[in-house]
C-alpha cells in the first residue's frame, strides 16, 4: 500500500516515535501497526497523551525521532497458577469501548479486544483474584438485543455452576443498563454479577476501564450476590460506584460517572478496593442466600413507545396489528398520555396485550389516580409501573411475557417487586443525585 | 340525588364541619359543593390536611360537627383600577393543576378555573403588577398538541402587541418543556414570556401555584425578554427558578422542584419578588432589543422514537410509509442506535426526511465521530443534534419543517444556535443539578 512504502522509504516501522507535519499542524507519537480494514492511505500514531489518531499521508512530512520495537501482538495464551487462598472471579466480556481497539482510519473506536488481552492489559487484577476470561462477543452495545441478553446470562450461569464466586460482565455503556435489568430478572444468583465498562471519548484521553475493573473484581469477590452496575461515581479516577442492575441508567453521553442510581441510593462504594455499603438499612442478597436459576425465556415483541405531544393513536394501532405483546408507554408527568390514545389503549386491553405505564420524568413514580387522565387510563386496562425506570419496565415487560402469556399474570408479575425495581414507597430524597 | 337527601336528613348543609365515619375509617372535615359532572352518590370533604376526599354514602355514618357558611361562587367579574405606576402584565391561562379543581366524585383533578380565578385566589399578584388574566384553553398539558403551542403563541403575541410588558402563561407541568421550547422558536419577543404552574399531589396537600404565579409576575417585570420556565428551585416553598425554554425539562413526577435546566444553569433565581442573574457571564436577550414576530407555521408530522434493544427498522419504515416528514430519535450513549436501522434510516435520507439524533442520556452531547455505529449514521445522512435535549430537538425539528421542506436547510436550522438551545461546546459540569 502507499502508506507502507511511503514509510519504508523513509526508513520507518512500527513501534518508532515520529513526528508528523500536516500543513500547520505537528503531530508527534509512536507508529502503530494498523487495523485490517484499514486503508493504505493513512498511518496511526499513539500520541503521548494515550490517544490515537489517523492521519492521512497525503502531504505530511515524517520525521524519525526514536527507534522503537514493534509491540508484540499474537501473544501466546495466559498461563495462571490457580491461588486457592484467592477467590475465582470470572470476567465475561461482550465488547464496548472496555474491549476496544482504535480504528486506525477513522480513529472512531471499534470492540475488538478479548477477555484475555484484558488481563494483559490489566495484570493487576490477578493480584486481586484467580481470573479466568472469555469474549462469548463482540459488540458495541448499541447492538444489543434481547436474544443477547440471554446468550450473557448463559454463560455467566455456566461460568457460577462451573465454580465462579463472582462474575464480571465487560460491556458497552450505551445500554448497560438495559443489559442489567435483563440479567437481573433472568438469573436468580448466589453470587456477585458485576457489570462495567468504560467511557473513554476523543477528548478524554485516559481510559477509566482500569479502575472499573478493579473495582467489579472487589464486588465480585464481596457479599453482594446481586446483578450490579460498576463504574465510576465521580469525574475522578478514585472511586466506583455499585448500583442495582434495575435501578441505574447512564445519565450523561460522556462522563465517566454516568451511571447513577435513580429512586434509590447507589448499593456501595469502592475505594482502594475496599467495598463499603452506603445504606446500612438497605437490605440485599447475600452470597449463598440462593441457588443458581437461569428463567430465560424472553418475549421480544415488546413495543417501547415514548409518549408526545404529537403522538397518533395510529401508532398504537401499528403495534398492535403487527402482533406485539406487550407494550411499554414512557408518558408525561405522572403516567399520563394524550385522551385521544385511549381507543387504542382500549382495543390492546380488549386483546388482552398488556400495556405498562412509566414516567418520562425518571423519578418519582408513575400514580394515575390524581387526574382524569390518569383514570381513563387506568379504566383502559393501563398498568402503571409505579417507580420503574422505564428502560427497566420494558425489560421486565419482555421478561414477564417470557414467563406468561395470560395478561393478568403479566400484570401481576409487573407490580411486584422481583429485583428491587420497585419500591412500595418511593423517598423523593434520592433526586438527581 | 341520594346524597343531597342523605344530607338534608341530617341537617347537614355545604360548609359545614362534619365527621364522617365509613367501616373503620374515619373522615372530619368541610363538606363541599359538588361539580357539575359529580354523580349523586358520594360526598366530597375538604379535609384538615387541605386535601379534597370523594366518600360514597353508602353505609357512611355522618355526624354534625359545626354549622359553617357555604362558600360563594360565581362572583361577579373583577373591576381592578389600572395604577399607571406599575408594568402591566398579562396572565395567559391553558389548564392544567394550576387552574384546576378537585373532581368532586372521584378526588381526581380536572383542570376547570379561569384566570379571573386565579387572581381572585392570589389578590397578591395585584401588588405587583396591573394584571390582566384570559383562559385562552382549559386542559390538561398530556393533551397539548402541536396546534395548541400556535393558539398559545398567537394570544401571546396579541397581549404583547396591546402592550403588556409582560405574559405569564400558566400551563400544566406534564409538557410544558415542550411549549415552552414551542413558544422559543415561534416567537420573537421584546418583553419575558413566563410559563408556570404548578405540582400538587395526593400526598402534599399544599399548593405551589402562589409562589411560582408570584415569582412568574416579577419575571414577566424584569428585562429578561425570554421565553422562560418559572418554577421552584427547591422542596421548600420559598425560591424559584428561572429555565431557559429551550434548556428545561420536568425531571420529577411529583417534587415541587421537578423542573431542571439540563446541561446549563438556570437563568436566574426569585426570592421574595426579587429576581438574580445566576450567572453573570450568560448572555440572555433583554427586553426591547427586537422587535415582535410570530413565526408559527409547523409541521405535525415529525415522528418522535426511542431507541431500544428491541427496535425494528419496520418501525422507521412505517413513519416513513405514513407521510412523516421529519424524524426524531432519541438514541443510546453519544447517540446511536443499532445498525440494523441503517437500512431505513438511508431511505429517509433518500426520500429527503431529515432524521435528527440526540440522547436519551439527556445530559452530555451527541458525539457520531467516536464509534463506528456514529460514522455509518453520519453516512446514512443522520443530523446530530449536539446538547440539545430529545423534547427539544423534537419541538425545533416541528417548528423548521414548517420553515422550509427543504432537507439542506433543516439540517441547518436544526444545527444553528437559535435561542441557547445548543452550545457549542457544553461544560460537563451542570450534570445532576
Ligand atoms: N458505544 C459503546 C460505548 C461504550 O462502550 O462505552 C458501547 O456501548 O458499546
Ligand atoms: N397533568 C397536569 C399536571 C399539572 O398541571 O401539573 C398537566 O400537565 O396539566
Amino acid at each position: 500500500g502507499r502508506a507502507k512504502q511511503f514509510l519504508e522509504s523513509q526508513n520507518i516501522s512500527i513501534g518508532d516515535m515520529i513526528s508528523i507535519k500536516k500543513e500547520t499542524v505537528k503531530y508527534r507519537g509512536m507508529l502503530l501497526d494498523r487495523a485490517e480494514d484499514a486503508d493504505q492511505l493513512h498511518i496511526v500514531l499513539k500520541m503521548d497523551s494515550g490517544y490515537n489518531v489517523g492521519i492521512a499521508i497525503d502531504g505530511a512530512e515524517v520525521e524519525l525521532i526514536d527507534k522503537g520495537e514493534k509491540p508484540e501482538i499474537n501473544l501466546p495464551p495466559l498461563d495462571i497458577q490457580r491461588d486457592p487462598e484467592k477467590k475465582d472471579v470470572s470476567i465475561i466480556s461482550t465488547g464496548g469501548t472496555v474491549a476496544s481497539v482504535i480504528d486506525y482510519k477513522t480513529g472512531a473506536v471499534h470492540p475488538a479486544f478479548t477477555a484475555d488481552d484484558l488481563l494483559r492489559a490489566t495484570p493487576e487484577l490477578l493480584d486481586e483474584a484467580n481470573i479466568s476470561g472469555k469474549a462469548i462477543m463482540n459488540i458495541l452495545s448499541e447492538n444489543m438485543k434481547p436474544e443477547f441478553w440471554v446468550q450473557a446470562a448463559q454463560s455467566v450461569a455456566d461460568e457460577i455452576s462451573g465454580g465462579a464466586d463472582g462474575v464480571v460482565v465487560a460491556h458497552g455503556t450505551d445500554t448497560m443498563h438495559y443489559t442489567a435489568a435483563a440479567l437481573s430478572f433472568i438469573l436468580e444468583t448466589p453470587v456477585p454479577i458485576v457489570l462495567t465498562g468504560a467511557q473513554r471519548s476523543s477528548d478524554r484521553p485516559s481510559s477509566d476501564a482500569f479502575l472499573n475493573l478493579m473495582s467489579s473484581v472487589a464486588i465480585a469477590k464481596s457479599d453482594i450476590a446481586e446483578v450490579t452496575v460498576c463504574m465510576h461515581s465521580t469525574e475522578n479516577d478514585n472511586q466506583a460506584h455499585i448500583h442495582r442492575g434495575t435501578r441505574v441508567r447512564k445519565m450523561h453521553t460522556s462522563r465517566r460517572d454516568t451511571f447513577n442510581s435513580i429512586n434509590s441510593p447507589p448499593l456501595a462504594r469502592v475505594k482502594e478496593g475496599k467495598v463499603k455499603i452506603i445504606d446500612k438499612n438497605f437490605h440485599y442478597h447475600k452470597r449463598g442466600e440462593c441457588q443458581l436459576e437461569v428463567n430465560d425465556s424472553l418475549e421480544e415483541k415488546v413495543g417501547f413507545i415514548k409518549s408526545y405531544p404529537g403522538i397518533t393513536t395510529e401508532l398504537l394501532d401499528y403495534h398492535i396489528d403487527k402482533g406485539y405483546k406487550g407494550l411499554l408507554i414512557e408518558g408525561t408527568g405522572l403516567g399520563h398520555c394524550p385522551d385521544h390514545l385511549i381507543p387504542s389503549l382500549q382495543r390492546a386491553a380488549d386483546e388482552k396485550i398488556p400495556v405498562v405505564m412509566t414516567s418520562q420524568c425518571l423519578y418519582g413514580r408513575t400514580n394515575l389516580n390524581v387526574y382524569s387522565t390518569g383514570r381513563k387510563l387506568l379504566t383502559a386496562g393501563v398498568i402503571p409501573a409505579g417507580d420503574m425506570l422505564p428502560e427497566v419496565a420494558y425489560v421486565k415487560l419482555v421478561w414477564a411475557l417470557g414467563q406468561t402469556s395470560q395478561r393478568e399474570e403479566v400484570k401481576k408479575i409487573m407490580q411486584t417487586n422481583l429485583k428491587g425495581e420497585i419500591n412500595e414507597k418511593s423517598s423523593s430524597k434520592y433526586f438527581l443525585r
